[in-house]
């Protein structure tokens, strides 16, 4: 049960490895204007990457993000670490919405996923 | 500046890759009886891992939460991971407190952080 049944809330799948993913953990800074729609631009724009696997987001209110984007291969990320909107959105990050992250580019060996049994 | 000056958030820093990371993406269940001290104890537990960098957290109030663990090698990892007390708490999590979860296990090929110029 939940209190959203029209948005259930997904993790990724485990894909079959290898495949890449980068994890983005972040402290914002108090202004955040212009951050969700370039936000939101920036969840659409992934999604023509060829090899785009999907993306888990969690943000702790005052706290700590974390955004995980799944990718199958080097070259779909690197693709989308280079597109010109998403530089610039970057750049815009660090001037103006991010305190502090840190970024982990890492290629998945293991995976393994669990759904509880209904009933 | 920060409402909770006395806690600061810091994501984990970027180390010299190689290292290893496990991204563990969970939607939990309406009844956390018991999670809290458990992961507590984790927390705790893990910390004496030879090899543990770090762990970040965050979790997204009634939706996805995101639990990423830093280790120097493969060899790490795997002592976490078969850590007695750890299969144990592994365990009732399936049975008691997961909806659905989703493990990547990755090795870190590129990381890189950021920090805000103060002033």
């Amino acid at each position: 049960m939940s209190d959203h049944p029209e948005t259930p809330v997904t993790p990724v799948e485990a894909f079959e490895p290898p495949y890449y993913l980068a994890v983005f953990s972040t402290v914002r800074t108090q202004d955040q204007s212009g951050y969700g729609e370039t936000n939101a631009r920036m969840e659409e724009l992934v999604k023509d990457i060829p090899g785009f696997l999907g993306m888990d987001h969690a943000q702790t209110p005052g706290g700590l993000g974390i955004t995980v984007g799944y990718f199958r291969d080097a070259d779909a990320l690197a693709e989308w670490r280079s597109h010109a909107e998403h530089r610039s959105a970057q750049q815009r990050g660090r001037a103006d919405w991010y305190e502090r992250y840190t970024l982990h580019v890492a290629k998945v060996e293991r995976s393994h996923g669990f759904v509880r049994p209904s009933g």
